[in-house]
């Protein structure tokens, strides 16, 4: 069940946010069956991103939308991305905080054993701070779940 | 005090780790004033983690190791890592999981204030899993702290 | 300070919740002189959850609402409860999700030692999920405290 | 994709360990084709009894241990229960307490669409408290998740 | 069931800590009924502090030591105080940390109305940090449960 | 990097907001060069208790307003803080209950080695409980951080 080195979905998702050229972004295309999107949320609510992160992955049909089973998958990969994110506690406007994000969701079979199956996973990358320009910091989440 | 886009510590501590050529790593170098250190550990025990990041950061001369206030800092960054690779407990052995990570310190001046000094990013990047060979998924997590 | 195993409230709070016919809840009422009251709660706020619990719970006399001390015990043992409907963080709109729970408090005096007096079970069951009809799964959790 | 209430996998799991009978047990055997199993488990030690649940669920078949995908499943759902037992930290002698525990994990399909698959619900009955005899009371986990 | 400005537990158990002359200490014994005793801890192992803290207030009689109802009410008590030292995860060695505390556990009645019985009191004073000597900083924390 | 006994600002903190006289805030000012100040707050907001602090220790120039550098200091160390407070979960209305609060901010230099520069401290102490006149006890918080 050993990862394969070149399908680590989690490494991807991320390098999706934080490449400058969209170079990497056709590479996956071009040499991966996967599919995923991106996205950009604000909020100071928690649960703005959540929702911002399944609409995208919804209409983008990174996940199936009549599924529970996959929008069950997608949402603790969500939740756990956000424990990145947040550090301690899953909260925002309630601690007077907000965060500034993109995000990537990415479905893709990282294991040589094809009986693994499929993966999602959602990266996270973006600011954090006070409702205040320029009071805050970056910050990353990473959330993996099969599916 | 608008972060610099140009001076991103978080985002540059992660690449360190998920760049495959040493390229990135020599840009750095050559770029910036930066100080920073990378390194690896695979534990089931937390404390040895951040024992180990710890270590790195003092003998590489990323923090003072005779000033508390850069210990305190570091140390906050370390566990504000910890909570993106765990996502709920900070806790590895004792919920029966391992980790094997890589990990990079930066130390750097993010803001385009330079009355904001320096700050320090504490990146992880690597797996996550049950103490079985293969039974394991990828895992990030990043901590950002003044120093 | 041993448990009488005839006398276990959580397992009955949670059996009043699970059982499909009212034999279970007569059967109690027969043959134990435990107060206990149950009701139903859906919302995506937790602080309604706690609320119909309470108000529940004083309506129906298992606690004294003028006592302070007993509104004490019942609010822990419900923020304990709610600890296993959540698992993780005790929030729910503000993470997009929703519930629908039945509620027991049951009061009562579990132990074989007359000394070690009453205490109070508050038992939940039902679903958590998106807030989308079907998207849920069940879901249980149990708060017992001295009263 | 609405639960089938003739077929609540965690209601099910949690029925095995609080019925007195065996009635419970074989009624389920006959009437479903759930796969299930029973043990238990008093640890001070919570990796303890997150291996004796892995353990039980691998030898029982109930998850093939060749498969990440179904090992993280059950990892995830166990983790989830153990929330519910412990209610704020998943720590046990680190905190100077300990369980006595009886588990049921179970695998069928809870809900009335079929492509919604198997699910496995990890349910914990059982005590919590000091390391002193008696000096203890009820505590309840139950973890649901994909597979 | 208002509080009693006279008889507040919580800020006498933290004043007795905080004191540097026996007469506080004195003054309390002198004008209530309460009972309580003080102690010192120093342990990168919680449970340690758990246990230092139990048997000084059974040797003490401050609990009944063969009543668990009165140990439960102690214990999360302690739970609670060392909230307010680990502020996050109540964890000491596990994440490379340690304590050293004086507490002081105290025992009266705080309300007014007399029906609101007696309740209890852990503070616990020191210092937090890396098993190093001097790099650590001060640290507080306050349970209250009604017993 | 020992801490001096005779300027520990967690500890002084803490008694300006015990003390009931204003003498012990009158050596403060007389005997160190610190800077501090005090306030109250009363919330079932947990956000309202954080802008409450940071707008106070902005207006009496405890923290430069126009340094993130310093407001990231003052936050964490508030959101420490709330951890004592509230014991578990950074929640107050969300789980229904409010809170009654003095506050005090701290600056100073604990170290007898000058190089560590500046700490501060956030105290916190009042009242926590249902948002019904009386049902509440006490509770207590303190931050640190170098600045
Ligand atoms: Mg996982
Ligand atoms: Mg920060
Ligand atoms: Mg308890
Ligand atoms: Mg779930
Ligand atoms: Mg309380
Ligand atoms: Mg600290």
């Amino acid at each position: 069940m050993t990862l394969n080195r070149d399908a680590r979905i989690g490494r991807s998702a991320l390098l999706l946010l934080l490449s400058e050229e969209k170079e990497y972004q056709e590479d996956l295309i071009s040499n991966t069956n996967w599919s995923f999107c991106e996205g950009k949320v604000g909020s100071m609510e928690a649960q703005k991103v959540v929702a911002a992160i399944e609409t995208a992955a919804k209409n983008n049909h990174i996940i199936d939308k009549d599924l529970y089973r996959e929008g069950h998958a997608l949402y603790h990969a969500i939740i756990e991305a956000l424990h990145g994110v947040t550090r301690g506690e899953v909260q925002l406007g309630s601690v007077l905080r907000t965060v500034g994000l993109t995000f990537a969701v990415l479905r893709g079979s990282p294991y040589e054993n094809k009986a693994e199956g499929e993966w999602i996973a959602v990266a996270l990358y973006g600011t954090i701070g006070a409702p205040v320009k320029g009071a805050e910091h970056e910050t990353i989440g990473l959330g993996i779940n099969h599916i």
